[in-house]
């Protein structure tokens, strides 16, 4: 850990600490070692796709206290790749003097769905309707006695993360199998399309935003299957959400980046779902699209170093590589070579061996001077690579 | 060591080896964790930059067989990021079935200048005229006889890399201190202009080359200070300058990437100085400005994958960080922060510990979509950053 204010970020002592080792995590230690920042990461797999290039890889539990506060004294500054980790030992090391962004005080709001939620109606931001609840099992009383009605979003409070703790409710069978925790019930909006905006927002209070990206999801599997920027919307939606995207970041006091993912109605106005205080999939087009990336990007403004230039060079296209249904075992990436000759494509690959359905084992990016072309190869792409196993584990 | 021909090269156990740790090779790491692939890596520095990013680091001597071999054993595709290693392993492990690119014919071809300057005047490839000398000291006495006139390039035949082993000779004095080996003395062309080109090239023989950029040299260091891409030249030179890079490629039978450094003389001649058979300076621009960048196009060359596109999404500029005159000692990088603000700007730090004068520690790559604003903001770049010391060794 280095004491001298005076340290330079850059092949120095000073040393970044991540919490979480997935793809997230990883892609961000593509930008450490291109500016050869010290890195520490901490992931309870020893497998995560972050046990290389970090200087010094700590497996260990996210969730326990005295692990992450060990893991948290031993660095500069501490970010982390996922929202579930322990805040409590984040507020302590804050306490005691680590940067720690994005900050626990945010990161307690975020991560629970009803205070999330809250913090919109609070500040005037707009957000679907929605009724909590303590338990799910209240839930179908209250359908019962019409004070909810069918169809409606289920989520859990705690720990939503690529799909689960979502299910969409539109018989009242299908709360069968959930949990019983606390939850909320929101309005399900027939919306046109979704949206996202990433901001990113330093500690000076400086924020800049990517441009309005379009995501389309799997319908069964709840992941977004792709990704478009920019959206193909008018003028007068996109600055409706970019202005909608700030005014959730300058009311949280982010630091980092924050995606804001939003609803189009079929009014056109713009309902934001939830955020992700983090580098986020409808980021991940930025890589080879952007002027500066979103891992970057994210770097510059916990560092407080200057904010990068958001624009596009090219049009992005995204799509996910998901785990095939059927197929559970050692990883195969069938037809990779097919979509390596394409124009303008970009596999990444997130390093899991194993792979099980609906899991997100990649993406592939693919950038075009024209959207309609880039969007034409994504449908390519998608059509031809299948995530598969040939042995069964 | 993967055996079944059926294996793919992503999350699999088929393995690269990379001789050399250097920034060449760190900037390759980017590339093979972007799609798993496994790597080994072999340099005789313990703080090489590749020491992360790879799934083994064997400390080694690339000049020794034995060594060599053995590294060369426990892969299934071997390449390198540096020219200067022991060729007669690498004969013997391309007998015993290792894939190895550039082939080992080649880089013996390559790695003496004298034999690399035969090959072009075998092949009809226009390069300067030069004269071949046993030992330096016979230069003088060729001088003195009126074989030879000033001034001329002194080339040694052996180990000549980023400057070292050539200097311009305009007296006889110049002569003094250089090694006493075999070596060229080569016409020094008085040129408008050094040009480079990088060519893809596959074992099935197909082809793909970059735009020609243009390159500025450092008047002491002999090293690049500025690299533009595409070149400020005319159409007619650039397809001359691109059909003569593609013959050289052609006629070594190149597999992976070679770039063709060449001189633009006055009368608009296209002469080839020399070629380097790995990624390259001059292709640096491409990661952030190419639709594909030239270390993953060095993976595709070699793994046998479709060529990817060669296009750039934008103009881009790259200019090298070398330690400053002066300073000796832990690295500093003086105004880094400032850089970052100026528009569509990229640092890469190679991760070297220790800065000495014109060490290359890293390079900056600007993109902007004109190429005039792109310069102007390299040489702001230029003139703000200082790659220095605080404290001497």
């Amino acid at each position: 850990m280095s004491t001298s204010s005076d340290t330079s970020y850059f092949s120095s002592s000073f040393t970044l600490g991540i919490l979480g080792g997935g793809q997230l995590g990883k892609m961000l230690l593509y930008e450490t070692r291109k500016w050869d920042i010290t890195t520490k990461v901490m992931d309870p797999s020893k497998d995560a796709p972050c046990r290389l290039a970090c200087n010094e890889f700590i497996h260990g539990d996210l969730m326990d206290h005295q692990t992450v506060y060990k893991f948290g004294k031993n660095v500069d500054v501490l970010t982390i790749e996922i929202e579930n980790v322990n805040i409590d030992a984040l507020e302590q090391l804050e306490e005691e003097g680590v940067r720690v962004y994005p900050t626990p005080r945010e990161l307690r709001l975020i991560q629970n769905k009803i205070t999330q939620k809250l913090f919109y109606v609070d500040h005037g931001i707009p957000t679907a309707d929605f009724s909590r609840f303590a338990y799910t099992s209240e839930i179908q009383e209250s359908i019962s006695n019409g004070g909810l009605h069918l169809p409606i979003v289920w989520k859990s409070a705690q720990f939503g993360y690529d799909g689960q703790g979502v299910k969409i409710i539109r018989e009242i069978s299908d709360l069968k199998g959930l949990p019983n925790v606390e939850c909320l019930a929101e309005e399900l909006i027939p919306f046109k399309t979704e949206l996202a905006v990433i901001v990113a927002r330093n500690a000076g209070g400086s924020g800049v935003n990517y441009p309005v990206v379009e995501m389309e999801f799997h319908p069964e599997a709840n992941q977004v299957e792709y990704v478009l920027c920019p959206a193909r919307i008018d003028d007068k939606i996109a600055k409706k959400a970019i202005k909608t995207a700030l005014k959730v970041s300058e009311e949280l006091q982010h630091v980092g980046l924050l995606a804001v993912e939003m609803f189009l109605t079929q009014e056109d106005e713009v309902l934001v779902n939830e955020v992700a205080p983090r580098p986020h999939n409808s980021g991940h087009y930025s890589i080879e699209a952007s002027y500066t990336n979103q891992f970057e990007q994210h770097l510059r403004c916990i560092l407080g170093l200057p904010l990068g230039n958001t624009e596009s060079k090219v049009a992005g296209v995204m799509v996910n590589l998901v785990g095939a249904e059927g197929h559970e075992g050692e990883v195969y990436y069938e037809n990779i070579e097919q979509i390596l000759d394409l124009r303008g494509v970009t596999p990444h690959i997130y390093g899991k061996s194993l792979t099980r359905p609906f899991r997100k084992m990649g993406h592939v990016t693919i950038v075009n001077e024209d959207m309609q072309e880039a969007r034409k190869i994504a449908a390519e792409v998608k059509q031809t690579i299948n995530v598969i196993s040939k042995k069964k584990v």
